[in-house]
């Protein structure tokens, strides 16, 4: 790889602008080049066949919960967790320069997105919701088509991107609306994306199945807890062809080149069915 | 309540013919009374507030995982959950009487049901697909509107309240295809609905958060482990207001009258910071 091409392209889903593209930045620095999917399914792909460095894709959000379709896809493709970042969910009213607040008669955006901001569209009764499929995609729309009165909810990124004004800041109704995401890569590959590096405390995620006997999650959380190695997220999802049979997803505190680590991982091992290293990664905080 | 009115009435999410009703006489008997809700949250206040006797509600699937918003609506509403059944969800090429499958030109239904049917317009490639708000209520507008060429992908029991033709039984791609159902109704409440009397094995399901310390999680499940119960589905969602911290659904084995679940019920107060019975149900099998 020449010096040229080192900066790091990252796959990830939604328009310019989403959200996503604002987590690659604090991935991989905000010279990063992005490359913008239509579908998550399309972001792993691209980093599984090599037409891109990384991906950046949401894995959780505190007021929704976890992405699962993201879960279901780093159990199909074999990629690597080289990193995690976080990023508050900031929805700012945004229009064509020129237009007023007063002048707006129709807002567009995700569904999600109108729905967290119930109290702005309380306060503005003569404005009309209209869902988009995505909220960068909304800005894009009204800034090409500018449909009268319309204005998007979306991302100061998206604004910047698309050349729009703000008309109002964070008018979500819940300031505690963060989204978790991940920087995956291709297994072996050494990733130029800043946060790839691991400086301060780690994290760890694995996927486990267990054997289908009273106890068996109980002794495989004990493979950690009796290392005190502590516990940040416990996902299940079922598993395909075994109904009511699951799959756990396990995030902990710690470098899998820890000695600790490494029992704990040996004595999962051996008490899983199945059990796969999703990835090693700096703890975001 | 007069012995005429004593036949429960089901209030479930779709219209009428939704796999939702196909549970609510399974769990309530053929005779059932039903309610068709919009959305979820108003099948839970129908209950609540007593225009209805009891839901039925899609808990989990064997493909798609755990109807999460569900999961929420049970720690907001106060209702208990007295029953659970199991649907199998097998699709139905259905159309107007009259029609042959040589005629189909559009399939229209829920986008989830069309894409489980993907071996079937690989078959048919002259066949286009069309997205429609729910499987149901497919059927009844192809019905209704009569679109030139229209079938629809929706139950057996669709078919049968709109009076249209099945064309082609059993098109789905993936044969186990399960949705699990909670039967709830309000606490204190006698139920005349079939299932609600417990005559086999039981299932309990609690929800908690525990103290975030390491371990604390292990501990919780070893309330039921050491005492040999057996948990058949945990789950995770994230608090409100407490950004990274997560409430804990579990289902395990055992009824709340049995003195060795009332011991693990009290242990695991001890070690939660939260803890609520949700229900005790005859297990489904």
């Amino acid at each position: 790889m020449s010096a040229r091409s080192a900066r790091p392209l990252v796959a990830f889903q939604g328009e310019l602008g989403a959200f996503s593209q604002q987590a690659a930045r604090q991935l991989a620095g905000d010279s990063v080049r992005v490359l913008p999917c239509e579908r998550f399914e399309q972001v792993f792909r691209a980093v599984a066949e090599g037409t891109a460095t990384a991906a950046a894709i949401p894995i959780e959000n505190t007021l929704h919960g976890s992405v699962h379709e993201n879960y279901d896809h780093l159990l199909n493709f074999d990629l690597r967790i080289v990193g995690e970042t976080r990023v508050r969910i900031v929805h700012n009213l945004i229009a064509p320069p020129g237009l007023t607040l007063a002048q707006v008669r129709t807002v567009y955006s995700h569904p999600v997105a109108l729905n967290q901001c119930l109290d702005f569209f309380a306060e503005h009764p003569e404005v009309r919701r209209e869902s988009f499929y995505d909220t960068a995609g909304s800005v894009k729309m009204i800034m090409e088509k500018r449909p009268p009165g319309a204005a998007a909810i979306a991302s100061m990124v998206a604004a910047e991107i698309y050349g729009a004004h703000v008309l109002k800041k964070s008018i979500e109704d819940d300031r505690e609306n963060h989204t978790r995401f991940f920087l995956l890569q291709k297994p072996g590959k050494k990733c130029e994306a800043a946060k790839a590096r691991i400086d301060g405390p780690a994290k760890t995620t694995v996927v486990f199945t267990t054997k289908n006997t009273a106890g068996a999650l109980f002794r495989a959380l004990g493979a950690l807890a009796l290392r005190d190695l502590s516990v940040a997220k416990i996902e299940s999802r079922p598993m395909r062809g075994r109904p009511w049979e699951y799959l756990f997803y396990l995030d902990f505190h710690g470098h899998t080149g820890d000695q600790k680590v490494k029992n704990a991982l040996g004595h999962l091992a051996e008490l899983a069915d199945f059990l796969r290293v999703l990835g090693c990664y700096e703890a975001s905080g």
